[in-house]
């Protein structure tokens, strides 16, 4: 007779061995790696909590801890591949293959470990896509979570950091699953409820906070000249004709520019209420000037930001915060406000394309997707209509039928001609492709699809794709915006020219630009003080980023 | 000087009024009109909790009962508009705009109501769309929620029927808005916590339970062998060629045919194990015997169904559920699991035109988009791999780059040529574009787009529209599996046979399938009756479907 409780008794079992370990829920952190090796076993699914920003660090030097002889050849479904151990789970054994979405620093070691064989991958998805397999084809058998404090009911805190936690809990706990969660303390009541106890197993109180990477946090002493030219002809020659109002940012110096051109430039152009005023996005602390001028209605956040709490705590209008007054954030909730809320997507990338295909990653490195292709492609279930999508969308196609036809998501890609050390931004091929091919990948890792960007933003100008009618155009107007590049040196002059008269490419003097207006005098904010200031002394902004 | 608390004492203010005919959180149903009056604003954003399932009946009717010069001008923003009260509302002058999801059974009214220019109509979603627009800009004041129980903190147990719950308390909740919770009881320990306390301000306990519709089940008496052969088309010609093993399956009698024909048809083509084995789908009855038969690995659901829970509960291994045994829907993360996770989405229409737009529009009746729409569309953000994809993308550009070119999503269309009442499933325009333009529309409301859709079947055969190299031989392909509509006897028919010859429409013989073989016998259950003996009579169906 087939049984149909499988599961259930066999996290029944899981839990009556870690059990042996704890006092009611709680397990004591030196007794961290024993209990990894009473719940999980070989080749479970294991989420290991690590998104960009919070990482279940206790937890995870726990399972690097364990004998490989009885936890072996895990497979690891967990949205950031980001401290040194979670490799180090695969060069010890415990781990062999991998799912994920985001590796940024160890975007390198990765990439070596995957040429020498070390780890059976999966495949890289974007977060949401990630989640979305949580529920159907890669429910975790145990989940490693990280939680601010825990009550012994095993009530979770997540603080601002919420992030993943609620969707790792849900597919994990629901679907027969262990969840162990590390907390900073033990506490007899929570300070609001981010995860009921009824879906956590194991609490371990840490010894330490959690760790948390400040990765939004953009100094605008560091801001050049040439990405304030490109943030004022994003806001003159996008946001403004288009009048974008909800939208999300990527995590680059230009976009940090246009974040402090706002209360400026944006201003003198009289956008204030028209543009730029409903995110999905971080917290910001380049934001502040715009939200403290009053441009910023409001704005939901994938993640917190180190030193932005009591800022957003003191700005409950703005953030999404619960009845303990600090932000609430939602990775999934946000990566779709992103994806179908959003009209725009505006980022910077390290290399694109004839095509308009762009990658983050180079021969030796897989930085992962993170969430930028959901919230930079177009979302065709989207069926509400607004005036910047239904632009858009006539942009692309004017000949075409007014009712059949549907608007387009802008997606937007900046940067300069010459990034980071001078390299460019304009290739004929993307490195993505060659490691593809070492790796023998199914298909390159692409960040954004070039039929999917609509406009390009260089110093140069801006390249119109939408207005392109076809490949040859979308080349050129790609070239004629790419400078000194070799590609930009590779442009047909005369059909540059062409498109510059039919406005697909618009150079700064054909919006009425000075280029030499661009100066870091234009930002509302010169310095990391400066936003510290302008917060009123509430953000608080991490020591690294302290200079007085 | 600039305040930004004004959200929350507001909320505070509306608590105070709510508290004083409150014990503690708990409010007599008697006093709920007067709890509205007390709490809701004019001009607020109500989310009033009425998907295609549940129903907060009890709130909805003490909100139409509520003083019209003390609450008027509501903007509803709402998953469903279903029941006759979500329009009475508007009538009342209570309502003024709505943006909503779905209006099933309310849809011929609506639509009266829309022309009348009795609602304000702000535009019609799929659902996780408008959930994403819960975050960004139409994020609600007060929610008025339903759950099976709550203790005496406001914790809530939902049941089986979890839905849209968490998604709508969180975005208001967590925005200064104000949660009104109606439950079936109030006890004093909920069997699980689907919602913790601290988000939920008010409970009412209703003196009957909510209202559920049974919309998921489909009586296997009333399928037809036309449905059958359709079926083991889809089954034949789509799932085993392309392996599709993830996937969501439309409401209609044609896939709960395959449903039924998996555990025969298709256990005689050798597809189990290989196909249909993980879904994002409702717990629909007629997979009871594919689930007994082994089929199926896992299923993640949207909502319930009535009759199902005793089924569910003893079967943990394939569906997601709680501590106590019912299941956790979550229609937030199964939509995304649709529309990231799945391979494929099959399900049928009203009307398919020549570019393959389709629609469940007619001229008096707006039924709303629901799911189909997210889950029916390419999924461009899509970045992990897999077989059905890889092979879909080929056929759609077997001249690109293999690195660069994308996989597909399959989008299926499956119907009869004549539908319901001899209505042919084919047409030249579709009437969504009529109501369009009398209700002056920026764009018509099309369920599924035609570049979105892969192959359409009907008993006439398969057309395979990735293989359509122009739009003529897409019409022409179309046109090829219409039959005797109008818009079949309109084909070309030397390039009908040439697309057959090609592969483009493949015929039941061309696929080794005769259609006297579509026999009911085939049905690996005939009636309801039949569902309840191969669930060990664990399913219990609504007393509308015996007839025993």
């Amino acid at each position: 007779m087939m049984t149909w409780q499988r599961g259930r008794e066999a996290r029944n079992a899981r839990i009556q061995a870690g059990a042996r370990l704890a006092k009611g829920k709680v397990v004591d952190a030196r007794d961290a790696t024993r209990l990894m090796e009473a719940v999980v076993r070989p080749g479970d699914r294991v989420c290991l909590e690590g998104d960009n920003q919070k990482q279940a660090d206790l937890l995870c030097a726990a399972l690097l801890a364990v004998d490989p002889a009885k936890v072996h050849e895990l497979h690891m479904v967990q949205s950031g591949v980001v401290l040194p151990e979670h490799l180090d789970l695969f060069d010890r054994g415990v781990a062999k293959k991998l799912d994920y979405a985001y590796s940024g620093p160890q975007s390198a070691r990765i990439a070596k470990m995957l040429f020498g064989g070390k780890i059976e991958l999966g495949a890289v998805h974007t977060y949401l896509e990630l989640f979305a397999r949580y529920f159907i084809d890669l429910t975790p058998n145990v989940a490693l979570i990280a939680a601010v404090s825990a009550d012994r009911d095993g009530n979770l805190y997540t603080g601002p950091n919420t992030e993943d936690t609620p969707t790792v809990v849900e597919a994990t706990a629901f679907k027969n699953g262990v969840v162990i969660a590390q907390v900073n303390e033990v506490v007899d009541k929570v300070p609001r409820v981010d995860i009921p106890g009824d879906r956590v197993h194991f609490v371990v109180e840490a010894d330490k906070p959690f760790f948390v990477e400040p990765l939004f946090t953009r100094d605008p002493a560091a801001i050049t000249e040439s990405q304030i030219l490109t943030g004022m002809l994003a806001i003159k020659g996008i946001y403004a004709p288009y009048g974008v109002k909800r939208l999300n940012h990527g995590i680059g110096f230009n976009t940090a520019a246009i974040e402090l051109l706002l209360p400026t430039f944006g201003e003198k152009l009289g956008l204030k209420g028209k543009v730029a005023s409903h995110f999905a996005l971080n917290p910001h602390p380049a934001l502040i000037p715009a939200i403290e001028s009053g441009w910023v209605e409001q704005i939901h956040c994938f993640g917190s930001e180190v030193g932005m709490d009591e800022y957003i705590r003191a700005r409950s209008d703005v953030f999404f915060t619960g009845p303990d007054g600090s932000l609430r954030s939602n990775r999934a909730f946000c990566q779709t406000a992103g994806l179908y809320a959003c009209d725009m997507f505006i980022g910077s990338t390290l290399q694109i394309d004839l095509q308009g295909n762009s990658s983050t990653v180079t021969t030796s490195r897989i930085a992962g997707f993170g969430g930028a292709p959901n919230m930079g492609s177009d979302a065709r279930g989207r069926r509400h209509p607004s005036e910047p999508w239904l632009q858009a969308g006539r942009e692309a196609d004017p000949e075409g039928s007014t009712l059949l036809r549907r608007g387009r998501k802008l997606v937007v890609q900046i940067g300069e001609t010459f990034g980071e050390k001078n390299v460019p931004l304009f290739v004929e091929r993307l490195d993505a492709l060659d490691l593809a091919e070492r790796l023998n990948l199914e298909l390159a890792p692409v960040m954004i699809y070039g039929d999917d960007v609509t406009h390009i933003v260089t110093e140069e100008g801006i390249a119109n794709l939408l207005l392109c009618r076809d490949a040859s155009e979308r080349e050129q107007a790609i070239r004629g915006v790419a400078g000194y590049t070799d590609v930009g040196r590779g442009r047909d002059a005369k059909m540059v020219q062409h498109l510059r008269e039919r406005g697909v490419i618009r150079r700064p003097e054909d919006i009425d630009i000075n280029p030499l207006d661009a100066d870091r005098g234009m930002l509302a904010a010169r310095s990391i003080k400066d936003l510290v200031h302008w917060s009123g002394g509430l953000y608080a902004p991490p020591s690294r980023f302290r200079n007085w």
